[in-house]
């Protein structure tokens, strides 16, 4: 499926300042980045990192006062794959792969430490990993407001849990924080998301069963089938789509996602029909 | 230097468990491992799994329940990097290697992103970063009592600051959430060392300066140079002793550290004769 | 119905300290106290004050490095009202009396504030005042496992909602914080119990409704007409059964509640036969 | 002094609501309330509460959806004695009245329990009660930063010790939480506050020594002799401006304090001069 992605930031720069981006679409075997800009104006060279955890961060510099617009587009071409959810068992932790136990422990916004007695009480009983992720998926968004401003960058799963509003961000903590806390590794995704109203960045997250990290997304609010993958992480203190460093206040911020192709069935999660899906 | 250095864990296993443990020593340029065993009574087989941190895992089954007794024993060689702190001067986040900047960002349990005004009105003045860590260093072992059964393993660097007591870990998490708060990447150290007195696993942090990891140990309890390194990782979640998957009552902990040389100069920071350590 | 109960605390005093105690029996209208000892060996004269919320502190000092043995024993009349639960229903704001209204706030362990969405989300349906305590208490007791030694002096009610483990002061906690975050007066009570097993001091609380203070617990662990009330509180800030000032370690503490009387018919509450059971 | 004291506050009421507001200025030995006018418009019959505390509370109900607004106008003659800083010394707790003890317990916003080693740490070794506020008054002002929406209504003394910016609310719940964690008793102040600019009400407060309570502000943002006080309570839970029970948005609040006497001789706290202040 193609997708025509943008994404727009606006800075207001007080002094020398450094930023790491990370709003370019990964390159993965079900990703294709087809076409790609990057600008920054006024113009400074900017420099393409590729993290451990494959994200693609972006660094420059502002080295006066300015005010910065930095874009970037992209058309993307995506694939996933599906399976049947009574496939998506629990891995046996003696089989996990290396690279997943990190998505066992608990994180900055992540607390599944807090969480255990919480999550076996509620979810314990289904045998199912895919079951049981959907579960606490619904269970989040039947019990989350789902609330524009009611949180900060400090809110963590430890919060949501109780206070129950956030964002798209919290929902997802939430997750991690759940799956985690009931064994199942579980990873912070950002990316672009089609038919997102109104379009921003988007985050949710992706849990480790039956061998593959399925996607789920607990705000329900885009379809499953039209994400464009910006990065995985423990959580958004590791995929956040800027750090930066200096005396700079972020004045703009947006994002879009289009389809760049003639039709597009939305997939959602249904507990009729239990099909995972995975973006590799 | 040659230590002689030994673990033992054991356990009342209830039902069948895994252990992901990382007590091995680790394969440096700097520290080489020269002879080594590992045992689990009643044996079970066990696989060593290698980090992307490089961190040593060991990873077992146990099938039934039953007591387990683990034991691990090494003669490591050690050796270490001297440098004048005028030179650990604070790398520019353009020049910072990519492998370095995850341990800018917060952790599970180092919220560097909720003490940024604490460190900055205490130490934001010093120019030189390894004053700077020197001078937080010494201003966690001022205020923060070392005392034995004060935290739980859910005890954050967020709580130490004011609570101003725990131990090595609570010490270490303190200091790396300082560093980080200071945009000073940061990280956990995990390790046996010579001359602890009790005996046991010990914790402190790496600050990266002067394009090298640099290191601190705020609980002053040992010489900086009788450590020989387990495991680095952005916090305790990350670089845990023990992992365990399971129905499991740790019973009895214990860890040691031998000169296996003739004669050895401990070696604290000292103020009047800045100096900085780094283990490769 | 005549109980006789005892309360006894010993402390290691490492110099002179001053102490608080609220272990007297409470004096009103349902409680008579026929009989009465307190004694505190070695000898210190002891005062007795009387809160505004009429609970019986008792202070005394101790001058010098001592062990100090405190006893009080006394003989207790209680009696209770029964009122059917359909008349207990929400107490208008507005006819809401002057010394109630405090209930309503937040306090130090009872953050009512952060559970608002929580508790509207799972009780805010339930129309009944009686009712609606009820189905939190019951969620409570299913939820939280009473476990000693799980939680501190520092515990709170916004942990115990996640966490999920306790002991009666962390369940009277949770109750109170839900209730006041449904907008209903609750108070933290302390007691002896008769037929609590192991025998200790108790805690509850009392929410208001229908025009009076009806009791309520959530460990389910003693029949609600077998207390002998010793204070009421916002929480356990107010109503501490010690209250210390010095360098004092507690080396000792229980308390006894024994029937004094031929016959006793255990009360709980019963969703079948809903009556709820109030301490002038 | 007199002083001509208002507040003005407007609602979006959008359905049935009752309104405990608390913005009428005490009247006390020290405080003289001449001349006084409350208006609710639309009319609403408004009965006034005075609390344990004394504090005046308003109360009066909203029954249908309504833009309502608030005024309170006031004449108001103060006086206040000082009193040598060295004759305010800690009041033994065996000599402390009962009315003054419960303000040495953690509340809500004041979790003084979480502050003992930090209090003891930085402010123990002072002897004299006054020296020793002053010096926590003094830490507070030089490292907390006064800014404007830095925090929200669940923002406690716990948090702002730490993130280091706040409001004079935060100010104030810290200054008594780290009272409390010394053993001198303390509380919230809330008033109208000659010379503060922008205009608003404020919060301060009071600590218990040489047998008064004493006013300090962390603040320093207004004299200490050009206060009309309103309320005094445990923290900000007890002693809001406003209760609100019904869905009801705040649409504009105001406060002012004009001088209605001919002259005015500012006072602030000076070390070379130690005087402390009381309003009875």
């Amino acid at each position: 499926m193609k997708f025509s992605v943008s994404g727009a930031l606006s800075y207001q720069v007080k002094s020398a300042a450094t930023f790491i981006l990370n709003i370019h679409a990964l390159r993965t075997p079900d990703q294709s980045v087809l076409k790609e800009t990057f600008t920054v104006d006024p113009h400074s060279n900017s420099e393409e990192l590729v993290a451990q955890t494959e994200n693609r961060f972006v660094r420059f510099e502002v080295t006066e006062s300015a005010y910065v617009n930095v874009n970037y587009h992209a058309v993307i071409d995506t694939s996933y794959k599906q399976t049947a959810g009574h496939l998506l068992t629990d891995v046996p932790v003696m089989q996990m792969d290396n690279t997943v136990i990190p998505y066992f422990f608990p994180s900055r916004y992540c607390q599944s430490d807090k969480l255990f007695r919480f999550a076996h009480n509620k979810f314990g009983k289904i045998d199912n990993a895919f079951e049981k992720v959907c579960a606490l998926t619904d269970w989040i968004h039947d019990n989350v407001e789902y609330l524009s401003g009611s949180t900060t960058s400090q809110t963590s799963a430890y919060d949501t849990v109780t206070e129950q509003a956030g964002v798209c961000r919290d929902f997802a903590h939430l997750g991690i924080a759940l799956c985690r806390a009931l064994d199942i590794p579980a990873r912070y995704f950002t990316g672009y998301a089609y038919q997102l109203n109104p379009p921003d960045f988007h985050a949710c997250f992706e849990a480790f069963m039956g061998g593959q990290w399925v996607i789920f997304d607990a705000t329900k609010l885009v379809p499953l089938n039209g994400l464009v993958k910006i990065a995985t992480g423990r959580d958004a203190a590791e995929a956040a789509i800027a750090s930066i460093f200096g005396d700079v206040t972020s004045t703009f911020i947006s994002a879009s996602c289009q389809l760049a192709a003639d039709s597009f069935e939305p997939i959602y999660y249904d507990s009729n029909n239990p099909i995972g899906l995975t973006y590799l």
